[in-house]
């Protein structure tokens, strides 16, 4: 058994090493991923791309014209102008959707459409308001067009077998759009992790609890982690509210581990329930703890852990301190494990802060606040208490290295979407 | 019959109105909204409360303390220090989720873990790393504590009947924990508007099609405006696609009307298929057409109506200028509709701009862009190539008043999730 403290397991780590976030997020990389599935592109908004997918034929696939107008060959126009127009013969006309049935040859022009097929011939599109009927069947052109003008090539948009979406970056509107327009109607993605959501605490009670005897709360953590995995990319389960104690913890774990990716436990809030945790934790299986205690705030009694192929997070008891960490550490493990490569970008605001904010060096400090009028004004108050990010519109990092942060300093805030 | 032209209809609005995007945004504000219903939690992310949600009790509901340490009365500790310590009896334990069986009275104290009920008697908790066992039973503390000092109030989340979620904000992970936290499970939302989505143009066929035959494409638009739907918290929903008739698609979007809350359509993209798009809009119904044509590029030949109370909204044929314009100002109608009053921050990052851009004043120039390194780096190419937007990390804004901007600049990027 490999039990907390100042002690190796077998591979030789210790336990309750304390870690900077950015060494538990750039270190603290379990392998496993998830397997490949194919989706419908109706359902595949944001999920990820198991490899790049390319164009199996040019598109659009044919020449188009961009505008409406009179395909024509570019040389009949040269050195027209409005005082010295050129006549063209108008020999058809391209119906959408339809293959062209008159080819241009010199001294001639077919009417086409924005986005008709390009007739045999032609090599040029002049715009309808640089033409006008000179008589029944003819046009006079008063603008010269050069060859490739008014049009879009048969492969302009995609060649074939260009890489049209890359593997591993969550899917946009846009690329659904690409991928319809090239006929690719399904698609191999990740599957979503599974991320078994565990809490922990003789006092936490599930939270369609109306009444609550004294000393008991409510789950909230559970609740806003599962949103956080989704948000993440994951599918989020509920392993259920467990007792303090580490042997019920750990056959509970146990029997979640063949169906998940990930596990995450909310701790207990008391320092023997974090105990129990990393004991229950500890017993999962090897490698086993990564690191106990991330030097943040609020969030210190973080633990990392893969046990068995499957990571482990341990989480503060504090709602709040949980759903900050997650946020940091545990939202990129599960994008990982979903073999997201790219994260999506998150909003962000620059902002005044109002007043000074004291902090401690070597640890970094997460502060909630509200931004008005590019005011960023800090909401303060216990990490017990959740109210503190409900009412807040994002969060500033006060880096390891800094002791404060002034008042008036401009800060990036980080924006809840 | 409302045909198209500078003609008034039955409101004395005309046709063909060129708008900015800011007066289409802050003016074609439609009335309609999505009635309410009740979801889960667990199905309750991002959607949009129809209320504020008020704590039916005090949150946490008792006085708990926030560290692991004795709960005592503050002036039993007055004047302590390392080298005076005080000496307390311990009377009993707190045990987590469970009332206190034993008051605090002067000269006493009761320990207590995190989260733990303040027992009667105490107003305050004392760490447990200021104190010591002095002998069994009696410890000593070696540095006073102020009344409230290591507890959270029975209300200091939330007073009875406070707001803990506004209506018309989307609901975020951690408003979710803070309902559950109040054992609210279920909340009363806007229903998600169903948008029902209309692809026109003779050339446009399924993207499930296999071969195309000569001049024909794939619809891109649909899917990729359903995914855009679904980001605006909209329910999207395929129309069909119609042929460049505009007495189809008079029919197609009668019929639509009374299951939708907004219709739209990627019109065809010649000339005679986007007035045949607004002859077909104009007969609907009243009010009518509110603006054809807005000062942005791409995406000029947009249309906003509103007809039988249903918004509106008639796109450019082509893909890419589709999506640009849905984005500025769909989305927004979409949020409308469904009671958002607080849009979700975008992403967005300042970079320098690598190149020269022109633009015409008078006009909004969209312009997509890659952006490595700080630099924004402008991705050319036809309005009618999807790829430009696929390529794309986001797009930059230049405004009405501007003609072009300066390689070098700095630019607001704002970036695709």
């Amino acid at each position: 058994m490999a039990a907390p403290g100042a002690m190796a397991d077998a591979t030789g780590r210790e336990f309750f090493t304390t870690r900077t976030v950015a060494d538990a997020v750039a270190g603290f990389r379990p392998r496993r991923r998830t397997g490949t599935e194919t989706v419908p592109l109706a359902a595949a908004l944001r999920r990820v791309p198991a490899g790049p997918v390319t164009a199996p034929h040019p598109l659009p696939g044919f020449a188009r014209s961009t505008v409406d107008g009179y395909a024509v060959r570019a040389a009949d126009t040269y050195g027209v102008s409005e005082g010295l127009p050129g006549y063209l013969t108008v020999t058809g006309a391209v119906r959408m959707g339809a293959e062209p049935d008159t080819a241009v040859v010199p001294g001639t022009a077919v009417a086409m459409p924005t986005g008709g097929v390009i007739p045999p011939g032609a090599d040029a599109v002049v715009m309808v308001e640089y033409t006008a009927e000179a008589m029944p069947g003819t046009i006079e052109v008063v603008r010269p067009v050069a060859p490739g003008e008014g049009i879009v090539r048969a492969d302009e948009d995609a060649a074939p077998g260009a890489e049209i979406v890359p593997g591993g970056r969550p899917l946009r509107p846009q690329d659904l759009g690409m991928l319809a327009a090239a006929g690719v109607t399904s698609v191999a993605v990740h599957g979503k992790p599974v991320v078994t959501i565990f809490s922990t605490g003789d006092e936490v009670v599930p939270p369609g609890t109306a009444e609550l005897k004294p000393g008991q709360v409510r789950d909230a953590t559970a609740t806003a982690l599962a949103a956080l995995v989704a948000d993440a990319g994951g599918e989020p389960a509920f392993g259920g509210i467990v007792p303090d104690d580490p042997g019920v913890l750990e056959e509970a774990l146990r029997g979640a581990l063949p169906a998940s990716d990930l596990l995450v436990i909310s701790a207990g809030s008391s320092v023997g329930a974090r105990d129990e945790t990393a004991i229950a934790v500890a017993r999962l299986g090897p490698p086993g703890i990564w690191c106990h205690g991330l030097a943040i705030k609020p969030g210190k009694p973080t633990l990392l852990a893969e046990c068995g192929g499957v990571p482990v997070i341990g989480l503060p008891g504090n709602p709040r301190s949980a759903l900050v960490v997650f946020r940091l550490v545990g939202m990129p493990v599960v994008r990982l494990v979903g073999g997201c490569l790219a994260p999506p970008p998150e909003p962000s605001t620059r902002a005044r802060l109002s007043r000074d904010l004291a902090s401690a060096t070597g640890r970094l400090d997460i502060v909630q606040v509200r931004v008005d009028a590019g005011v960023a004004a800090p909401v303060f108050g216990l990490s017990a208490l959740l109210s503190v990010l409900t009412e807040a519109d994002g969060y500033i990092v006060i880096p390891e290295e800094a002791t404060g942060l002034d008042a008036g300093s401009e800060v990036d805030v980080i924006l809840y979407a």
